[in-house]
């Protein structure tokens, strides 16, 4: 009897077919499948999965639920990026115009931040007057005349996600990878992307602990795209520390901006040209990775990167004028603490700092939290970096009731300094998964 | 995070504390978690399992939910036995006046049947005047009166199992050992049992199709027993075909009324023995089942157990008048197949049998129908009874529209006759677990 048959096939291990999958989500969609019905659902495909076929056909049905945006009419590969998220990863704003810069589109549609990670469209919104809401005509005009735009996602993206994503969260289901990949790509195929180029992180810092279930997801969310018709490659990047320096919204927008002026930490460019090169690739501008992180350098050295960030935000009718002249952040306290030690970093605990910016009021722990965006932290010192003592280490940027030297002293004790030979590195970007 | 925490430990394997799960039921029940995450739970649990302590800790928790019945004013130790049930099973009605004849105190609380086998508490109500309804005074006093009773459930006997059955009845987790066999005992502790005898039933017509896994039900329900200081033995029958021959509520009044004055089949007194026996050993009237048969066959020829029924039905205010003297079944139409072959009956397909029955209008489909007591089938052979060409079969009671040659011919297909040797019999009654 449906849809109790559907469950109990998942229940007992069976393939479910592309059509009981679609029916499935769509019947819960419309509300003719119960919450508490979808609930066991969830906990059979948690604990008895899914393959790549049952996997693509939820992408599919989820994809579907709602209005997907058609963006045929943009010329070009569209390419979208997405990253499971991680501390200090700006890497949209800075990737997404170079790689326009280089002539392949870039439609993004990104969610606003909860818990310890920003969100891009929160971090944009820190630029003032910056739209992120957009009518359609106006994002496809703004694609058509300048080839990026990054608008909030609508309610009508793939809203049989929306649905299951808050049953899982109240089920104990969230953490299965048929049910995380699905959720992920449903949404980058109901936005129109021909191409998707996906950022999977682990670590201490990241939703993914091991590099080797990371390696599963990036696996199962490349499956989906090609048998979906829509090419998607994984890059691996490790989040055992913060992958920039900045940590908050504004600040965030202030290293992008540097980075895109050729001012770049190690990391974060390394995992730019990671990203980069493989939208170009899919993009059909460039053969391989090697050229793909040449053009993606020369177009940091040129200028073009910025010029086209500078574009973008005029074009989404955020303030310009203190792009490459003065930092964004204005903080009513600022404490920069100091090294005591000489050495090493040897590490630097980035869910830790991510939780801290939070309680400063960079990130929300309910979704219904309101944001600061100027607040944060920036580090002057990345994994791996030699320290002399004295040497500045971080500055914080407080709202004006900030017990500042508190949460620096607390800051202090998520970075270790340690003396010694220098640390083996382990590179930040480990693997293409294709 | 409570109670997604309770969830995920299930999820994961482990072992809830009792704690744990008494505050899952309680909270449940009191409306305080919702039920999708109660299904999620079910579906963990089902694909997870429990141990006999949690099992054991579920089936209290669910005991203590609502108000459980307090016997203690009620001398002796009160038996109850239950069944899990099966087709042409009127065993209650013989069991119970035999072993309250015998001393030992039966107060049975009974529910409605649902689908094709049929409750006691339907089929006692096809006999006029029949109250199943009693105050817990009147309850109580008929006990002290005559040692027996038998009432329907009220919504108040663990209210806990009755939201959590519905929830597994729409969410494919109703087939889980430790479920069902908390489901079960609550009700009985709930019910006010010293000790518990099951009737634990396998085959073609039972919820349990194989012997193994009643077996397994067998064991999970007396260690809760045992563990729950509630002693409970279990008796495994096979249901490969009808237990009595009556099937439908005023023919299973009948069948009991004729048990108890001698005439009972094969089957069903082999059942009723191996019951009562032990109902009387753990009511402490007899040290072993030898003992005990040999009590239940004396207080069926001595008349004994058939006073008690008669005792029992004026006290709960049935019409008596009819007892020993005709049969309470008048049906509108009555249809009597005879056997086309001579040979041995070799199979008798209850479960297709029930069905028909349920058609005809002596079971429920969904809980609100409404059922026709006098209607049903009556056979007149059993399993492995040797057949001549010509003699009855079975006789169908139909209300007056029902298309009795086709039924008649429906249910021939249900009895097969092969000539050749006599069968290898099973035997009906196969273990006793304790």
């Amino acid at each position: 009897m449906w849809p109790i048959d559907c469950i109990a096939h998942k229940r007992d291990g069976l393939v479910l077919t592309d059509e009981e999958i679609a029916r499935f989500i769509r019947d819960y969609t419309a509300g003719r499948i119960a919450d508490y019905q979808a609930a066991a659902w969830c906990m059979a495909v948690y604990l008895k999965g899914m393959d790549a076929t049952e996997t693509t056909a939820l992408t599919k049905a989820m994809a579907e639920s709602g209005d997907p945006v058609d963006l045929s009419s943009i010329p070009g590969i569209k390419v979208d990026k997405h990253s499971t998220g991680g501390i200090a990863d700006t890497t949209t704003l800075i990737v997404a115009p170079l790689v326009a810069a280089a002539g392949v589109p870039v439609a993004k549609m990104s969610g606003r931040g909860l818990g310890f990670t920003g969100g891009t469209i929160d971090k944009l919104q820190s630029i003032p007057g910056f739209q992120t809401e957009l009518s359609e005509d106006a994002f496809l005009r703004q694609m058509q005349d300048m080839g990026m735009a990054v608008i909030s996602q609508s309610g009508e993206i793939a809203p049989a996600d929306k649905l299951l994503y808050a049953l899982r969260d109240a089920t104990a289901t969230v953490e299965s990878i048929p049910l995380i990949a699905s959720s992920i790509m449903s949404k980058k195929i109901a936005s129109g992307a021909d191409a998707i180029v996906l950022d999977v992180k682990y670590g201490d810092g990241a939703f993914m602990k091991t590099k080797e279930r990371a390696r599963q997801l990036a696996r199962t969310m490349v499956d989906i795209g090609r048998l979906a018709g829509r090419p998607t490659r994984a890059v691996l990047t490790s989040m055992e520390a913060p992958l920039g320096t900045a940590i908050g919204n504004s600040l965030e927008v202030d290293e992008a901006v540097e980075a895109l002026s050729g001012k770049g930490g190690r990391r974060l460019m390394e995992v730019v040209e990671a990203i980069g090169s493989q939208m170009l690739i899919l993009g059909g501008k460039v053969p391989d990775e090697a050229q793909g992180r040449a053009c993606i350098r020369r177009l940091v050295e040129n200028g073009e990167g910025l010029k086209k960030f500078r574009q973008f935000v005029r074009a989404q009718h955020g303030s310009a004028s203190w792009i490459g002249k003065q930092p964004l952040t204005r903080a009513p306290q600022m404490y920069t603490a100091v090294s005591a030690e000489t050495g090493y970093i040897t590490a630097v605990h980035g869910r830790a700092l991510g939780e801290l910016a939070m309680r400063m009021g960079a990130g929300r722990a309910r979704k219904e939290d309101a944001i600061d965006p100027m607040v944060g932290i920036r580090l002057f010192k990345e994994l791996y970096d030699p320290v002399r003592a004295g040497e500045p280490l971080f500055t914080l940027y407080g709202n004006s009731q900030a017990p500042m030297e508190e949460l620096a002293r607390q800051a202090a004790e998520q970075i270790t300094i340690s003396d010694g030979p220098a640390p083996v590195q382990e590179p930040v970007v480990s693997e293409i998964i294709m």
